[in-house]
């Protein structure tokens, strides 16, 4: 184990997300373990910049590993995409002789890291913090089983009125980019499609197949819309399409929302944020930079940063064929 | 007690609220406990209409009481308005032996019975099952207590990511006429301001507020807007007219939507409920009809169906005085 | 409005109950609007005699009101039944310039802030904070209606598994000296039958009542047991009685324990607590003493303390009824 | 795929878990997809000895992916033990024509399912479902995720109350054998300490590190005990020794009990069930006998029955170790 690293820097930055507090404990609580120091910059690499620090014990971090949010607040930094914010920060950590940075968010955070560590060679270490689950080298980003569970109450609730109402409603829920929450919440909510980014169905197969779900006796029907769904379409123009080109349904939309990113973790969050946080911390201690700790095949492993920043995963083809078996 | 009663058919009416199911199994029960035959009868009034009846026993309503929605299914009908509609509901009741019928709906529902009442003298007895909590007569609907924690927990959830961000939320919550759950779910959630159809607070006095929350220390802040909000601007201006007239916040808009009439009723409706469905039965049993039961100071009391459906209930001023100080 | 008043302290005492941050909240809220200083007392009346204080102004109490538990801690104080112990907290009062004092808690917390008023003549203001609801002069006291949800939530998971398996459980809820907990939760549950502190319905009509449910058709039972409840068994007892003067179930215990005292405070319980700590400061403010607030036909209502802390709360003879035919 | 297959039996045995429905629902609809017949059994084998059967068609299983418990209900039976019974039970497959059966269940429903494929060459396929994660051949099973979830959130409900009292918590969780549940759901409660069956931490060492944990600051602790922990005292005894042996706590007990097999199942083990439902019914129209479908590095994968029989699953190393860094 290095002898050089003394204290350690943590923050959070991009999008909140489920688990980033119990992640930001994991972190100090291993560092204390070390006997090393550990301290937390508020506001993301706003707050490296502006010195915001504040030194974290153990006791600091108690009774936070149940809550939303992060109280280190994050940001987006445009200041950080300069060299001189970035050169204050890098003075601002020499200052308070930290050693090693462990920053939790998704792949800018990574991106901005991996620029910091060319230019000052200063050790960091990523945890993917997304609901969004798009980030290469983990199986599972933390916030992604919570975001699931908030999605799939939301869409048992919808499903009560929608069922008593005889009614089709269309479910807007996060993804830009990937479609792993809508799928993987589609299915677990009961919904007739599923509208992800990777595939583009197409207005007419989407109006067969809910008229092919009435012909089979059912008489209210969930669909799932990503953010960033294929169609291209967004959730009030499909809600117009179907309205115009189907009968018997009276349509209706509900765009989730930004409480997908709250709410007290699930236990796999808690669970994977504790792990993410000791694997991190060790693997500074260890000397290794530059990566991210993710969970590959059950286990923590590190994947370079600059992997994990290329490309977004890819969608599960067994989820997609078992969405459209339970949708029979 | 009655003995010309021998049977009794229920019917869910307009939107649907969680406790709906709970008061169908209460009107069953309460028929078996007084060894009187129970009829359900599908989509509300439309079911009537078209004769969709099913015989209920005490045990065909097992595990139903913590179901949101409502198995009858509701409806809307435009039959029943027409007097040919109401005709064929009427022979249908009397050729299935129907003497008495409860309706658990809103004001609309009501209405219907109330004309039903007066053109054929049909026992009648309404419960009222809406959760904008706007009918005169009960302290609180049917559905209401389930959908103000349903708001609560997205606006705790939402809160998590506004004070991570330093952001301000505007949320929408049901309401078009009546601004209970805005009142209620705002003080519950702690936000700053909440904006109902029974009071003008204006833009500018709005953002004078919201200036002042930052001023005083306040980094996120949470608004909460009802549908029918007496500014008369829907949402998305709001967050306009405040991005424009406001710095320092990054605005965003949620708007819960359909969730709100679902889920698992709170332990509150159940039990008002089960109270409900027992006061109404047992009313028709004691020849009345034209009623609606509802809770008035803690009791079950009986009010004229007229009475119910004229006006609005009127918001609590102590409330609105309880938001301004919490707010400070 | 009294001018004498410039600081009024609040603390938590006795068991806790969920709402109590959000009253603490409200107190120092409610000061803040009227200008005037609010200190909190850690840990009860024991921080009171060791002068454990923190000023408390607005934004301290941020991001409390969905917490549970006191965050000011609460104790039993046994110091304070002693004249030395008051005194010593009556002269840390009056060095800290505090002129009036909010009690959250039970009987016991009242009776001690009576014994203090008497012997000192400081202004006390007392809020009903217990789970039990077991205190004259409020319809609902401060966790009541959250304590109900979580034992409802946990009966409903506990009959998914009851109801698979065509098993008989004994479900123990809070409640030593009255059934409120256990009648409500029982009816909300589905519980076959609800045993009280108030009614014995003794062993054998027990047994009876749960034979006479296996003929009409139920295939397992939920039987709901306060803590005190009159048949003088304990549920292993109760359990035991009925294996062997019983045939055909599969008989299993729980008991829910103190989860029952946690948990995020639900909606009702987050108003209630805003309304009593507006109306516990404004009252003080208006030169009362000696009260409890405590909602009354839906009224923040005072009632002199003296008669608070006499004799408990009666059960509610129609629930009863409610419940007997609920199990139908 | 196998064209002898026409038709398959589904049921569910042994203890219930959170799941069961969505399982059984999966396999519905596969079956319908690919145009065979299926049929459910009631009451594990104890309904196949009966032929309590019921065919099932894709809408007579809507509703029930988010229901706990199974509706096909579950038993242990005596008689599937006898050479007899399952002859009983292997006729009524044969007159129902019936060609395959999918088992839900654990260790012991396996044992059954793979001597009557030794006796009759009926082909079996095997899903486990216990909230325990006991079984060797996948790294969920279906219920495991949602009980951890039920029993985290208990955990935060009762240190609500610990840290308001400043009391130590013993609390009793599932898992006679293994200690999964325990071990999870303790990181994720933020426990002091864990114990677990496989492990010995010895009375007087978890005297030791309470006593350490207090002089760090802790006020109040959390124990979570496995039921089957190695230390062998039961919760009570345990609480009893600390009570003599340790100063300065309150220690209290709380046994969660049969609510941690029910509740909503959560989105993962409602696709885990989806996804297993699917392979299972696909495994045997593939011809495949005598195999458990499990997860495997994220994959559904077939292990024999054998093989998922023999042994436990062993507690994760790398967990023990986070477990008591957290604790620091």
């Amino acid at each position: 184990m290095s002898e050089n690293i003394k204290k350690i820097a943590v923050l959070t930055s991009g999008g909140d997300s489920p688990g980033m507090n119990a992640a930001i404990r994991a972190v100090v609580r291993t560092c204390a373990y070390h006997n090393i120091e550990c301290i937390g910059v508020y506001r993301g690499y706003e707050g490296l910049i502006d010195g915001d620090f504040e030194s974290l014990d153990a006791r600091s971090v108690k009774g936070i590993i149940n809550k939303g949010g992060t109280f280190l607040k994050s940001a987006r930094s445009k200041t950080f995409r300069t060299k001189e914010g970035r050169q204050k920060a890098y003075e601002n950590l020499l200052n308070e002789n930290v050693n090693g940075l462990v920053v939790i968010g998704g792949d800018g955070s990574f991106t901005g890291a991996l620029v910091f560590n060319n230019e000052f060679g200063f050790p960091v270490m990523g945890i993917p913090g997304t609901i969004d689950n798009d980030i290469v080298g983990t199986s599972h980003t933390l916030g992604f089983d919570t975001a699931l569970n908030t999605v799939v109450d939301a869409i048992d609730k919808i499903r009560d009125t929608a069922s008593s109402h005889n009614r089709l409603f269309f479910v807007e829920v996060m993804g830009r980019d990937v479609g792993h929450i809508a799928l993987n919440a589609g299915i677990a909510g009961g919904a007739e499609e599923i509208l992800i980014p990777e595939e583009d169905l197409g207005l007419e197969r989407l109006v067969d197949s809910l008229n092919k779900s009435k012909t089979t006796g059912k008489t209210s029907s969930i669909v799932i819309v990503a953010e960033g769904d294929k169609i291209g379409k967004n959730i009030f123009e499909l809600k117009d399409y179907v309205d115009e080109n189907m009968e018997g349904y009276d349509v209706r939309v509900s765009v989730l929302g930004h409480m997908q990113r709250g709410g007290a973790p699930s236990c796999f969050d808690r669970v994977l944020a504790s792990r993410m946080g000791v694997k991190a911390v060790e693997s500074i201690l260890d000397g290794e930079t530059n990566y991210m700790v993710g969970l590959i095949n059950g286990k923590m492993e590190l994947t370079p940063l600059d992997q994990a920043i290329k490309g977004k995963t890819k969608i599960n083809l067994e989820l997609l064929r078992v969405s459209d078996i339970m949708s029979t």
